[in-house]
């Protein structure tokens, strides 16, 4: 069996995970392109630091090695900045190899070029997952633009600041504590800059504006605030009121060019950003005929970005099988899966079997437990209503069981 | 020129979109096609009650004059039931037709069998229309299957349920206010069994199911439970501990195939679908990869499915054009679009020139204002605070002004 053969450049947390979910995912990707897809060579920055996972594996610190292979399909890459990246693009699409770019600095500024040598070459580029990670906002855009025009685009597009006004809000930390968090957590790099002051944000702005519109904001006249100035006091008192801080990027099409604004902006329940919590994503489109659609999702992380690489080699290779009809079946393991129920009516707290967590008592008609359908359903008391429960449930710690 | 010939099977809310949609975006659709798009024949029950739009147009209640048509290429199914509109695609599909179907309910029952027909045919298949109105459920969740296994699928795919829901939450209404005023609206018919007793919303499960995991629901196994039995007291109750009912569809792959249940269940505010207010829907995706996708949109409508039919028709002819760079410019009208803003700090009243509407006063030191960004811009005010504010805002009534 022929093979596709991959080289990856860097080999972080989103290198790791594509290489990963090649490995974890063989079967399935062999199904649709009736293909091995191998990875063949990995760049690093140094070369002391890592290891191959493979020893069939070229690794390096050169990039000349890579772009010399005989046999290379596609140059994916995982790494920061605009250069080397933007060069080394240029490169493997010269060598007629496709690309695909998780790099939304580089693209922001190099796109339109990308795209028009893409072009030239007649090779693919893809980049959803320059923006919203695991989010298919690019496809989506894409689809919706067949027929409709659109008029808007709003986003929650960096999760680490959305975490930070979260931890803000749930905990009234000020700004510097909630930073903190961020950074122990990984989510905040050790120089925060480009997240709370909204430059990771208006990179994927440029890109999706890009894409919406057809043209780029004008990077002079587009407003940046960021997130710093908000205070714990600012915080509380429009929670009380029902508004939450949201660091908002918004793109829309004005006499003067994309209009393009990063900024802090209250957001109340009727709003698809309000629940948007910790480092989540969300880009909300307004066309004219489908009228408003919104996506969330996880916006960043191993995995979900991952999976946005993935699509786009799939589309690179959309042509080998038929996109109508997937029908493959997919393998789940089974698992009794736990999530909350509303019982109510004349229920007792004795009445619940003690191997289920009574995790809220609302009043004293109505709890809040954590069972699995089939725990559920042993449970047999008369005049009982039942609702199972989505979202968060947080366990009240005071709850005592007789 | 050379011309795409359509006919159109129905001519109510959905089919008047359709026409409505494809004679406004002629120029777009030539862009796309490089053909002029063209509706040759409207098939309607009752050949009194209507007229053609255009002379050119046949309009029969005859679907054999329709079949036998010289020149077509598409067949669009906006009518309702099982049949006949199973025979009409049939029969479409059987000349070389492609065909394009928003029919829910005939989808859920012979899905299979049409998709299986069009494969032999060589023709496309088009659906997403069946479910969730303007949202790009379907071609979601083809994309995130390139690579994810499904776990679950849910989803709010009913308006009318989610609407008397929403009802009788903000207005204590009982449900069977809440359902005749869903009625009046034209969001419910006059037997309303289908959505509110959960047969539309499941014959949308059984279609997202086959998508998903490769095979239905056992329908005999399946959980279909109405929103009759909720009661104001009950959504009182909940409310004040931030709780809303939301009538949901739940799609997993269990040992004992796929467990399909549409159920109240009840939300809070940490879930997506806790603000899915009124006719809109929402669909939850789990992917192995990915985690968590939410969309939401308008689940109805004649726009918003016309935007799903015609997305299915640019489907069909995907390879007359590059779906990687479609950059076309769109030419939006520019409109000096109001807004909410809250202006905090040293401000008064009498500082906001008086023709800018005072929509709420949070606190002395805060007002929420309605104007656009040049009319914000041309207040003046020392040490003030400026945020702008996402989501609907009720006026107060009793707020006057000096």
């Amino acid at each position: 069996m022929s093979a596709i053969h991959i080289a990856l450049l860097g080999y972080g947390t989103v290198g790791k995970g594509v290489y990963k979910t090649i490995q974890t995912h063989q079967e399935k990707l062999k199904n649709i392109f009736r293909k091995d897809v191998k990875v063949v060579a990995i760049l690093v920055k140094n070369i002391e630091k890592h290891h191959a996972p493979d020893p069939d594996i070229l690794l390096t610190d050169d990039f000349n090695k890579i772009v010399k292979l005989e046999k290379l399909d596609v140059v994916i890459d995982a790494i920061f900045g605009k250069n080397p990246s933007f060069t080394y693009l240029q490169q493997a699409m010269n060598k007629g190899c496709h690309v695909i770019t998780a790099n939304k600095e580089m693209f922001a500024y190099h796109g339109t070029q990308l795209k028009q040598l893409a072009k030239e070459q007649g090779v693919t580029l893809g980049f959803e997952a320059t923006v919203a990670g695991g989010i298919p906002i690019i496809q989506t855009l894409r689809q919706l633009l067949h027929v409709n025009t659109i008029q808007k685009v709003q986003g929650i597009l960096n999760g680490t600041s959305n975490f930070i006004l979260t931890k803000m809000r749930e905990e009234l930390y000020p700004f510097e504590t909630a930073l903190k968090l961020a950074q122990e957590k990984g989510y905040a790099e050790a120089d925060p800059t480009n997240d709370v002051e909204g430059y990771d944000a208006f990179y994927k702005a440029v890109i999706l504006s890009e894409l919406a519109f057809g043209e780029i904001p004008n990077w002079e006249d587009s407003i940046r605030q960021g997130i710093q100035s908000i205070t714990p006091e600012q915080i509380e008192l429009f929670s009380a009121f029902g508004y939450r801080f949201k660091h908002v990027a918004s793109m829309e099409k004005t006499a003067k060019g994309i209009l393009c604004t990063v900024k802090p902006v209250l957001v109340n329940e009727t709003h698809p950003f309000y629940q948007i919590e910790g480092v989540q994503n969300a880009v909300s489109i307004d066309g004219d005929i489908v009228g408003n659609i919104s996506l969330q999702g996880p916006g960043a992380g191993m995995f979900p970005t991952a999976s946005a690489i993935i699509e786009d080699l799939v589309y690179i290779n959309k042509h080998s099988f038929s996109p109508i009809f997937l029908d493959e079946q997919n393998e789940l393991s089974v698992k009794a899966f736990k999530t909350y129920w509303a019982i109510g009516g004349d229920v007792a707290v004795e009445n619940i079997p003690s191997h289920i967590p009574i995790i809220n008592r609302i009043n004293p008609n109505f709890l809040i437990v954590e069972a699995s359908w089939e725990e559920i359903c042993s449970i047999q008391l008369p005049n009982v209503y039942l609702y199972q429960v989505l979202g968060r449930v947080l366990p009240e710690k005071t709850l005592v069981r007789s």
